[in-house]
Parts: C-alpha cells; structure tokens; sequence
C-alpha cells in the first residue's frame, strides 16, 4: 500500500482487522489536543491510549486509557507502543533519536521518526523548506552570539526575530529584538537559536493538510490565524485572501507533507507579506489552526489525524457554513475559571463551547469557542461574545 | 429559577460555580446513549459518571468515569448521586420508588421521578396522554388474559398490538397478534400487558424537544424514522410531512414537556394515520430519533440532555443542511464485527460513522451513519452505503 518516499511500516493498520479487535492508537502526550483526538475516536469505536505525565492532564481527564511515563524515557514510550497498533503525538518534545529507536523495533511510529524532525527542529525545518525545496521563507542563520545577530541584522535589517531551535511553542522560545543588547540577553537563556528576518505582514494564514501512508492526500480550506503575543487567538474560515493565494498555500503544503512523508495531519504557518506566502512553521499533528474543523469541516482534523495515522481512508474537508470562526479562551487576568461562567458562555446562540478540563492560570490557553454563520462578521462576533462570556480578555 | 409544575431540587446546577469545580453527571446505565452523552460532556469540560453493571459497556469503554453498579440496588444508586451535581439516566429499568427514594433524599433526579414514570410505565403514559391531556393515542386496554384481548378485537379489530407494560425496548415486548391463541401464548411469558388497536400508518415521526428546570424549552425538527422488526432502522431529516403536520407534532411535544416537567431531552414518537398524529411512546432521556442531530443540527441532543439536566441555557436546533439521513447499524447476519470494516465505511465521502464498541451479534445495534446532503435521497444513499460497508443488512 505504501507509495515512494513514504513510511513503510510493518503495523497491522491499513490491512483487514481481525473480527472483534479494536484499533488502538497511542499518542504521546494528553493535552487539548490528545483529548479532543479521544473525543473524535470515541465516534469511530478506536481506542486512544496516551502516555502522560499525570493522571490530570486534559486527555486523561476526558477518558483516554492513560499509561503514565515520559516521552523523554525510551521505554515508556516503547511501552505505549506495545499496547497500540500505532504511535503519534500531540507536541514536539520528543527526542528524535528515540523515535528512531522505536522505529528500529518495527514500531509504527506516524508521522515518522525524520518527518517529525521538520517540527521538532526549526533550523532543520528552514534548511529543508528552504534550502533543499526552494519554498519562500523568511531569511534566517543560525546565531550562536550576539555580533553574529548584529552581522545578521547588517544584511536584514534590526528588529531581528530570534526563535529557539528546539522546544518552543505559544510564543515560548521566540523573541523580537532590537539591539545586539537585547540579542545578548536572549541568547544567554541557553540553548541553540536562529535568527530571522522580521517581514512586513499582511496576516498570518495556515494550510492543512492531512495524509495517509497509502499516499492519499486530502486539503482543508486556508484559514487565517490571528495572533497576539506569539499565541494564537483567533481563526477566520476561509481565509480572506485572493484564491490565487489560497492555492498556492495549499499546494505547498501538499509539496511538504509529500517530500516529509507526513502522515495524519500537518499544518503549515505562513505569512503574508507584502501579498506574497513565506513558510513559517510546520506542525506534523493536530494543530490549533485547524480547531474551526470540528464543527465547520464535513470531517475535524483529529478524525483525519487518526485515519491518516492508521491508513484509513481520509475524510472530507469541505466547509460546513459560509464563514467559520474560532476564538481561543485564554485564563481570565484575574485568575478565574472559566468553567465557573459556562452558563453565559452557553446563553451567546449558535456558540460552540470547548473546555479542555486544565486548572485556569492567566494567559494559559483553556478552551476555544467556535461559530458558523453566514458572513465572517457575524461568525467573529458569536465566537469572540461567548469567549468574552467565559472571561477570556479580547 | 423553577416554574410551577417543574421539578425543583436543591442541586447547585443552575447556581454560580465555585472556580475550578467540575460539574459532573451521573447517568444510570452505560450504553451508547450514555457514551454519546460523555462525548458531548467532553466539549464542556463537565465530567459523566456512569453507573455500569460491567465494565466493558460502551461508555465506559469511550472513557467516562464508571462506578460498578446495579440500577436495581437503591444504595448503588445513592452512591452515584452522591458523586455528582444531578442523576440522569440512559434506560427505563430503574425502579420508579427507587428514584423517588433518591429524591425525598434530596437528590437532583433529572428528569424527576414522576416525569420518568412516563416512560417506565406504558399504562400510565396512555391514561396520562390519552385519558388526562386528551391527546390522540390509539385505542388502548389493560388485558389480563386471551378472553380480554379477544373483547378488545371486538370492537377495534384484529390484529391486535399487544405491548409490556414495562421493560420493552427495540420491539422487545411488543407483538401483533392475531387470534386469541396468538394472544395467550404472549401473555404467557408473564408481566401485566396492554392491548393496542392496529392503526392504518403513512408512517412514523418522532418530535424532541430539550427543556431545562428554569422552564426553557426549545423543538428540533420532526424526524420521520423508518422501522422495521421493531427497531428503527433509519431517520429522515426534516421529516416529509406538511409543515402543519409537523408543527402539531413539535406543539403536542412541548404540551407532554411542561406537564410532565421533563428535563434534558423527551422524544415523543408518532404514528401518523390516515394523515393525523398518534401518540405512540415516549423517551425522557437521548434517544435514537435524535442520532441525527450530532452532525445535523447545531446542538446535538445529548449537548442539549447535559445541558437540560444542568439547568444550563439550552442550544439552537436548527439543520446544519437541507437533508439529514441517519442509518442504524445492526450486526450482520454472518456474526461479522463492523469493526473489521471500518476503512470500507470511511472510503463512502460523506459518511459520519459512529460505532458503539459493542461486541458485534446478529441483529444488535452496533453503531449509526449519518450523512449530511442538499437532498434527502442523496442523504440516504450515503448513509445507506456506508452502513451497508459495515455489514449491516438492508
């Protein structure tokens, strides 16, 4: 069943099941978006079985058959493995050279091993998208001091955006600044980082995609994604964009989950500047840009990521409404939980309330509100009612 | 909050929230419609707990919290309500004393013991609908013996429907007789029956409404469901009846809602005869009319249960397309499992598949298909296939 340039794996998905048995599918991790996998397993009849690190993380929380462990310890994750037909997961801080380790013992791992690598580690990811593929992206070095910042913002100019190698996420582990001082303090946190360049934007799209190992390939329509602070806030389905554009970002992330290899989703970030597309992030999983599908596509993201994954068929991607808009709740800055203000967040019609089950904390991203509608406004408008209902600030 | 003739109950559903507290839901029983309700409750963040007699039923299998238990043994039950904000239910074998118990207790039973009676008890259903409310209900008698059933086909003809009183479900307890000796060997399998005239059918609607303790009630679109054996076999979204038709049915639904005080969800199943509305039966929790509205409306019915039950502000119910089809599956005369089939179903575009995870037996209700289109053939025939690609029989 596999096609060139695929993961062949030597997993019993994608061939006939055994009568009675039941799919299992491990994801290594149990945040929001293992949990809202559970959820969208729970309709197929496939078991979603995850490796947390405590008993309260969102997934568990939800009902997934939990096995506690580290995604930095071999067998813990070796052992999520016996238990699945497949692995996966639902963040990037897992050592690639354990995913290879895995895949050495004949585990599924989905996407693979070296595919994940193009989210786990970003200079990777720019050498690849841009280097080897020739796709748009922002210019970038890698920078181990902060002359070479300074040599960097020679070419391209200060504010220079400085993004950790490894590990960041919602903003963690990215930095604009605007001296070599500023370069400096950065840089002394620690770690590997990248320079790039700080590019006019028009707005922030992303291009999902989700792909079986079979070579199927399915494209949801581009949406845009309003960020504030590095986090992102706000979905607007379909992206207000020429079409000509919209194409283009779907082609190339059709191009980069088929030179990956990915399998199951992946959702590619990109900038509009100056009407032109730059990549900017990869996500090999279900992704927060793609939130909007589970109500406003024939078929969510997590529902694809698990067929993909397991080979099946993948599912239809078309837009259920006209406009379809995703607001993320955020802890109130007062420290309130939203759950305690449900029953206003629910009074807003035509609101689609998602709470994660997380202890609320100013700032931290605890659930999102989805609307369809006829037009982007009035879809805006229900989304961005019910988050404010939930104490969410704008 | 409470209106005259609702149930009131010193719950804190329908109070403000402690911050971080969970509501939680403890449903007697754990079947597909107390799975599909955790998968509702998912979205919420509230929490279900289900009382299971093992620990392999469907909800417990799709992760909702399970306590081991009888819904025969009072202090099962007690045990349960004492883990949650209110106590609903996903069948009718409860005792109706039992609930009552609970209730002089203080306990928020939901729907309250004497709306449930409703359901539980088919004699007390047609008095209260028929003999109370004046409402349209076939020809209906308590008979003790053969000799009684034969005075009852004197004056409506035979066949004669003969029904439990108690504990039918899915055309277990009813059956059509059509002589005396027919009679006598139903009414020896023990149990109080009631004899049913034999109406003409155009066909079958349900119409479901959800309403909440405060009072608020809202009406989905009548669904026309398809029997066959006694099971329903299929749902047709909106019903092909005359808008007037399917406004009397929506009116005669609320009118059983408020004077029963039913909270969450009543599902009110309809013969229409000769082109009128008869009251058949009634449910007083999800029910398999309302499968359709996962996809199909813009709040599923069991969003609308929790919600009803929580006295939370109820959701819209209006159609997410022009058609809704949804197909049950049934286990397939070969003893096959629909699990084993699973990509085959997933291949038809279009199809929602939802399968319960119940071990697969000739005949069993094992999962359902919907299918949203621009018309209701086309509906159907997505539906059709993808139910068929599992193995069920036409």
């Amino acid at each position: 069943m596999s096609t060139p340039g695929t993961l062949t794996t030597p997993g019993s998905a994608g061939e006939p099941r055994r009568a009675g048995t039941v799919l299992r599918v491990g994801i290594v991790g149990a945040g929001q978006l293992a949990r809202m996998t559970h959820r969208a397993a729970i309709d197929l009849g496939i078991e979603v079985v995850v490796l947390a690190t405590s008993a309260d993380e969102p997934a568990v929380a939800a009902g997934a058959t939990c096995r506690l462990g580290s995604p930095e310890v071999l067998e813990d994750l070796a052992a999520l493995a016996a238990a699945c037909d497949v692995v996966t997961f639902d963040h990037e801080r897992i050592p690639t050279e354990h995913l290879e380790a895995l895949e050495r013992r004949g585990i599924a791992v989905r996407p693979a091993a070296q595919a994940a690598l193009a989210a786990q580690d970003k200079l990777h990811a720019r050498r690849l998208l841009g280097d080897e593929l020739g796709l748009p992206v922002p210019a970038f070095a890698p920078v181990e001091d902060a002359a070479a910042v300074a040599r960097f913002a020679l070419r391209h100019g200060w504010p220079v955006v400085l993004k950790a190698r490894r590990g960041g996420y919602d903003g963690r582990g990215v930095a604009m600044v605007h001296t070599p001082g500023e370069a400096e303090a950065v840089l002394a946190t620690g770690g590997e980082w990248l320079a790039e360049a700080c590019v006019p934007l028009d707005l922030e799209v992303a291009a999902m995609v989700a792909r079986s190992p079979s070579g199927e390939l399915v494209s949801y329509p581009v949406v845009e994604t309003v960020q504030a602070a590095g986090m992102c806030r706000e979905l607007r389905a379909p992206a207000a964009i020429p079409p000509a554009l919209a194409e283009e970002a779907q082609a190339l992330a059709r191009l980069i989950a088929e030179r990956l290899g990915a399998t199951g989703i992946l959702a590619v970030e990109l900038f509009v500047s100056d009407g032109r597309l730059l990549v900017n992030e990869l996500a090999l999983r279900p992704h927060n840009s793609g939130h909007w599908t589970i109500e406003g596509a024939a078929t969510s993201q997590f529902e694809n990521h698990l067929r993909g994954v397991l080979d099946l068929p993948l599912g239809e991607t078309t837009l259920r409404a006209p406009a379809v808009a995703t607001v993320n709740v955020v802890g109130p800055r007062d420290g309130g939980d939203p759950r305690a203000r449900l029953a206003a967040a629910l009074a807003v019609p035509g609101a689609q309330v998602h709470l994660y089950g997380k202890a609320a904390r100013p700032g931290r991203k605890l659930g999102h509100v989805t609307a369809l509608a006829g037009t982007a406004g009035a879809a805006r408008e229900i989304a961005q009612r019910a988050a404010g209902a939930l104490g969410s600030p704008a």
